[in-house]
């Protein structure tokens, strides 16, 4: 298998402007055979929870040693660290702000740096409100091209990076009370209650009063009719087959979602 | 020239999450050296004809052997078949719902093949409802990299594909009675009128009492001025130069569109 | 490093349809090795200015040698020329109507040719409407893969290359007046006054009677405040920090910009 090096892109910059091209141009200006894959430019401008939630999702599935470079960057220019992470199974650079911390709910990071060495910008002198093409490009394309994490700066420890927790959960006499922490494309209503909760046992997701009938899939229910199910992300999720949730609802981000489990009977 | 394998993507995800970034990660897995087109990802959600047009317009301008993995699916987690189809000039990738039947008006299918071997899926269990990932990613990445069709899974008649065609056109005392099957994103109102059936004739288009006049190209008439021709999909087409034909004529899909094509008069 | 050809694109055609993967599997099946990174597909229908901004401003960020195929083409079909241009550090492909005239004030041409010479179109016999497809995107892939640009038609003097200015600035008693040449996805206000005019001194943005305060990025304002800036792009700006100035300000494209400069006293 060939040894393609991998860079993910994620930003808030939308599709609009020639930021993301810059970016991919000041990549492929150190070294042109780094394949790039845009994981989503979508994330609402400066919504660092939504970056994390796809972040985290994404991350799973890139090859070993895929460099992930994030930019939903509200504080640049200011005092927020730059910084480069190595993970399990990949690099990770952009702004310590939290974007990286779902991530690192799932993996462990072996070495962390903050990117102090102007060496590896594309100048020493980077602008004051585009660090993704001026410091995080380049910094993950001199990683892909063999650059180890030790030269882009100095050592921190990985216990001082910025974490964006997601809301806890609380255990009920009944199940278990979440919220909405995601709506796609679809208008599926993401939660932050994980399958491993739910899975093999019967429950039941209540909104707003309303009993959601439990499936497996989509097509699981009549069209337009609601379903909760174990999402592909690994959460407990509402839907509607051929429609969309979140306006057969009118559920926004944070909202409460109770699940029902019952005791599990064995015998 | 290179032997580069190409995979193209097609989806109704759109591009606000990481769906489609996933299914490159999934990809890039197997093989990291597959180039990977985006056909579009914004079908509107769940809209098998407008996948079916778009695809059947993209085919025939990629290189022989691309792999077109196409995920609108209504049906995922369902009983309809995931599939995998060998045609004269490509391969395509995705559930039996009608899909690839404008392809096949074009196109023969040389062998076909119901994707029931979890060897070559992302994992044996896949999730219910994402096959794009667990299922057609993996299977398209394999195909590029030289697995063959018939290991993937239990052959299959193509005369049992799920069948989608075009409402069928009307000849009339005067012409040709058809209707919109697709709108663009210049507002372009793309009949299923065949160029072939006007070419080289006289011909006038009306819809809603209003009769359009005919020209080769949008400049032929003055801006903002309707315009009927031959578009670049090979279809009678109406467009407003400098404009949208949609907003001027306010039409939708499936509305009426009458071309009177004058007789041929030779010597 | 390798030697990878890379080609951009640039169009106002949108992500909903196969326009841009039509050009992605035509570059393919003349040479598949070639990298294409997408500039913008957004470009506002048939606006050349924007189209114009949004080159310049890409053009420096990519690696000499570069093909930049850019196609916002209201004329097509029309008697506007089809041409591609060898400029110091790269090339440009596409239509004559201005488009490429923002990077020729950074640029010089060194070489210029009218697409001329059918051999290297996709088809002897172009469509009237998609010449993205018929002409551009074969000749970029054709340049990419070595032939030269002499071989593509007949040669033109740069001199009469269709121009776009941008609106010209005006210096007042204070300062300069000067317009809002573009506006980002982040809602960021980018006039027409370069950043030389401004660097290093005090200077004051005034719109609509509102003074703007000045800084150095976004942050150096507290969350929801305009600020006046040099932006990325290498011109003045008006940004809100965590906001849009477009909603703020209520301003367009074209709209007035005063910036104040304060004699500069050195010693």
């Amino acid at each position: 298998m060939s040894q393609t090096p991998i860079i993910t892109l994620l930003s808030d910059f939308g599709i609009n402007d020639v930021y993301v091209g810059v970016m991919k141009g000041v990549i492929a200006q150190i070294n042109p055979a780094i394949t790039i894959i845009d994981l989503t430019h979508e994330i609402p401008r400066q919504n660092i929870a939504a970056a994390r939630f796809n972040l985290m999702n994404a991350y799973p599935y890139f090859p070993d040693r895929t460099i992930h470079i994030a930019v939903v960057d509200p504080g640049v220019g200011s005092q927020r660290r730059a910084i480069a992470l190595q993970a399990d199974d990949g690099f990770l650079v952009g702004p310590d702000n939290g974007l990286f911390s779902g991530i690192l709910t799932q993996s462990t990071i072996v070495f962390a740096v903050e990117l102090t060495n102007p060496e590896f910008w594309r100048t020493p002198t980077p602008s004051q409100t585009f660090h993704g093409r001026d410091i995080f490009a380049p910094v993950g394309a001199y990683l892909a091209s063999g650059v180890s994490l030790d030269e882009l700066g100095s050592v921190i420890e990985p216990s001082t990076l910025v974490q964006l927790p997601i809301p806890e959960l609380t255990t009920t006499a009944t199940g278990i009370t979440g919220s909405i922490q995601y709506i796609d494309h679809f208008g599926n209503l993401i939660s932050n209650i994980p399958a491993a909760d739910v899975r093999g046992k019967t429950w039941l997701v209540t909104v707003n009063q309303r009993q959601i009938p439990t499936g497996q899939t989509y097509s699981d229910r009549p069209l337009g009719e609601l379903i909760a199910l174990i999402g592909s992300h690994g959460w407990v999720e509402i839907a509607v087959n051929g429609g969309s949730a979140q306006s057969e609802l009118q559920l926004e981000l944070g909202n409460r979602i109770d699940v029902a489990v019952a005791t599990e009977i064995k015998g």
